[in-house]
């Protein structure tokens, strides 16, 4: 793997076994083959693998504090890890004491007509989704991989999904949240309140931190009432900018739609296969866009949406309004990375935004940059954020193509801040970026970024090598 | 007034004239008394009068930064200030020198059809509102006195308003900023993405931090396609309790207004003469809904409304859809805070939050901290939120009265916290909290705070001993 500058750690046998006293047995772990697992997140795919020599699994706040403590006062590298579907190897560890928050697993509260829930990091975020819905209500933020990925894991990246374009990405949702920080004590920030300006925004400050500055443990999240139905118009355009035109009609239409996505060719012709819907035999563009309400209103705006989105299509802007379609619908949207994987059993794929205005050239781009590298190249994502999976075909296998597949991803990053654009938009800096991130945010930024992750983590023990360049 | 710790440091004559060689001269200021009002914000009325030396009025961010560099280099204390309507004192100098971003008054750019706006710090928060719905497009943050005050202001203390219950506070709708921090560098932080990662959200710390850690010269916003029409519901009911059963009803309902707002009966007592609709003589409690969309949406909503807030009502609740009267009534809203000033002549008001369910015993223990004082008392504000604004109507020339009044608004604040609220929801810490900003936040979050406030300010001369307690 691509690592940090910071130099494995070995823990030593005397001080797992110290590890041990402090938690009952069974949640520490030695790291043998068996538990490579814990090595990867979901960057798994490109080889990415990192080392560490215990696992250890507390079940509550306080568990987790004592081992952030111990790590500390050791000076062992702590890496924290929530359902290991990250896409920028921000929980694949660099030596030391890998912390799983898996087993801070419950649901602290709910409060239905409150619009309320204070749950722990290791809930699963479907598993929010399914407790508001059970409620009646809403937890809008619906990032990929939401039966593995934890409200935690979601949290330390900020992450985002289809629905983000309406309702605003994770942290729009925290209203408060529990952390450990170094040298092991518990940070409470906000709570259940929906408004509070007392002090700096250390909840904000932590939220997209990946676990650089502390543990996340709770959260505190706000809900809004469940919305009666959805419905979903696609349409398929010829290429790029025929497509990007059509977004342009949405937004300038009057209507807010709550996803407002794109796939271009390559994306499509992996996936169009399996489009549950009409669909032509090929097209260069799709766009996605959905609204939600009342049954009327759902009808009208998609009558409205349906319109924006006639000129310059391959055919009628499809609707999809029952609900078994809109759900087949959602699951051939979720599967869009894994079709595009298939094609040559792997990708590299970066997660870039640009102003939206610059969509189409990023699209383009990301085709012409795999095409000097001799990639195929295919590129999807949240149009309306301008949020963009740009991705290269590769054979795992192979490391010539890996390395083309490297140096092909390094040109998106150049490529996203050519376009006054972003390094990422929701899946992290992780490992995979950090390198990049003075580039993407100067100078003065990263100075201050440094010195703040000094304030939280003084030993640089949390996540190291991760997110924020050090000098 | 109730001044921080920090000396006054007092700028000599040498130094002023030094000051002078930087801008052009019409742009500095020796303070005398005819530039008092530089010296005061929103809190004059109470007295709160601060001390500074000299006004400076750059005219971009080049000339801010230039002021900043020289009061680093010299030692001298910097407070910024935007249109002088802050509640809490964040903009009351504490010596030194007064920066007033009021020139900083461009529009650097709209984009209508990509929903965004890059204006200059000094621009009013109500000409804000009126370019985007000149372009159909809604920035929906609308705190009290817009045509005063500015959008740095209303960033620098994260400035919320009634339509923050559906739409969220100022720091939602900033994607991006630009500041100036010390030494005197430039900081661009965001921009006019809609989503980005890339490093810990310095945009975020930057919001609500009452120019503590930097000046905001100007600021990304999001926007919104702007709703065809509104519709408002006013119920009146006997007491708070019933009151907020009738919150509990909204909130239960599955609809979600665009504001949601309370007035007990002290605020209506002042108030209720000039309501412009149908009111009963008298009334313990008013609860306002309102809502957005089209005209069909609005009708059918203010329906639900209506029905919700029927339970435990005095009359029928209040339908207001006509445009026009819906303008007059926000007038009225808007005018509330004046109209209970002039009962006595001046109030102590403070801005306090409180989980939802708590609202009506904070409503109830304002009247009766105000008795326990020998002060009328009355509070009103956004019941979704939780925010209230506690007042104790005084006599602003009479010092026992005023005694009694701050020791009360101590008492409001020992309320909210034990409620499980918060100090401040929206008008920020600056002065009048900074001492009970320990209280509320505990040592954790308090210390990690004063060691970002030096990471950012080393040598703590941005807005001197407001918001952050410093060991």
């Amino acid at each position: 793997m691509e690592r940090g500058k910071t130099e494995n750690r070995k823990v030593d046998g005397k001080l797992v076994a110290e590890l041990e006293k402090l938690l009952p047995t069974d949640q520490v772990r030695t790291i043998g083959p068996e538990l490579r697992v814990a090595l990867q997140d979901g960057t798994g795919s490109r080889g990415i693998k990192g080392e560490a020599d215990a696992l250890v699994l507390p079940t509550d706040t306080e568990e987790v504090a004592k081992v952030l403590a111990w790590c500390y006062e050791h000076g062992v590298p702590l890496t924290v890890r929530g359902g290991g579907t990250g896409l920028a190897g921000g929980a694949v560890p660099d030596g030391g004491v890998v912390l799983s928050l898996e087993r801070l697993d419950r649901i602290r509260s709910i409060d239905p007509e409150l619009w309320r829930m204070e749950v722990e990091a290791g809930v699963r975020t479907a598993t929010v989704h399914r407790i508001a819905l059970e409620n009646g209500l809403l937890f809008p933020p619906d990032p990929g991989a939401s039966e593995q990925s934890t409200i935690g894991g979601n949290i330390a990246t900020n992450a985002g999904g289809p629905h983000a374009f309406r309702y605003g990405v994770t942290g729009s949702w925290v209203t408060g949240i529990e952390a450990v920080v170094p040298p092991g004590e518990i940070l409470t920030s906000g709570g259940p309140l929906r408004k509070n300006v007392a002090g700096l925004d250390l909840t904000g400050l932590m939220i997209a931190s990946e676990g650089t500055l502390g543990i996340v443990t709770a959260a505190w999240l706000r809900l809004v009432p469940a919305p009666e139905e959805r419905g979903v118009v696609v349409g398929f355009y010829p290429d790029a900018r025929s497509g990007c035109d059509a977004i342009g009609m949405i937004m300038g239409s009057g209507i807010q739609p709550t996803a407002l996505e794109f796939l271009d060719r390559g994306a499509l012709e992996s996936s169009l296969g399996s489009f549950p819907s009409q669909a032509p035999d090929k097209a260069g563009f799709a766009v996605i866009a959905e609204t939600d309400g009342t049954p009327e209103e759902v009808t009208r705006v998609v009558d409205e949406l349906e319109e924006a989105m006639t000129e310059g299509a391959l055919l009628a802007p499809v609707r999809i309004t029952d609900h078994s379609a809109i759900r087949a619908f959602w699951t051939w949207r979720d599967g869009v990375s894994i079709a595009v994987t298939a094609q040559r059993g792997g990708k590299i794929s970066e997660d870039v935004v640009v102003p939206i205005e610059a969509l189409a050239d990023a699209v383009e781009e990301t085709v012409a940059i795999g095409a000097r590298h001799d990639l195929p190249a295919c590129s999807w994502g949240h149009a309306g954020d301008g949020n963009l999976h740009s991705s290269f075909l590769v054979d795992l296998s192979n490391p010539d193509e890996m390395r083309r597949g490297n140096e092909a991803a390094a040109e998106i990053f150049d490529m996203a801040m050519r376009l006054g654009g972003s390094i990422s938009g929701e899946h992290g800096i992780g490992s995979l970026k950090t390198a990049h991130v003075e580039d993407a945010l100067g100078p003065v930024a990263v100075r201050l970024q440094a010195e703040v992750k000094k304030v939280f983590d003084p030993k640089l023990l949390l996540n190291p090598g991760k997110k924020i360049p050090l000098p």
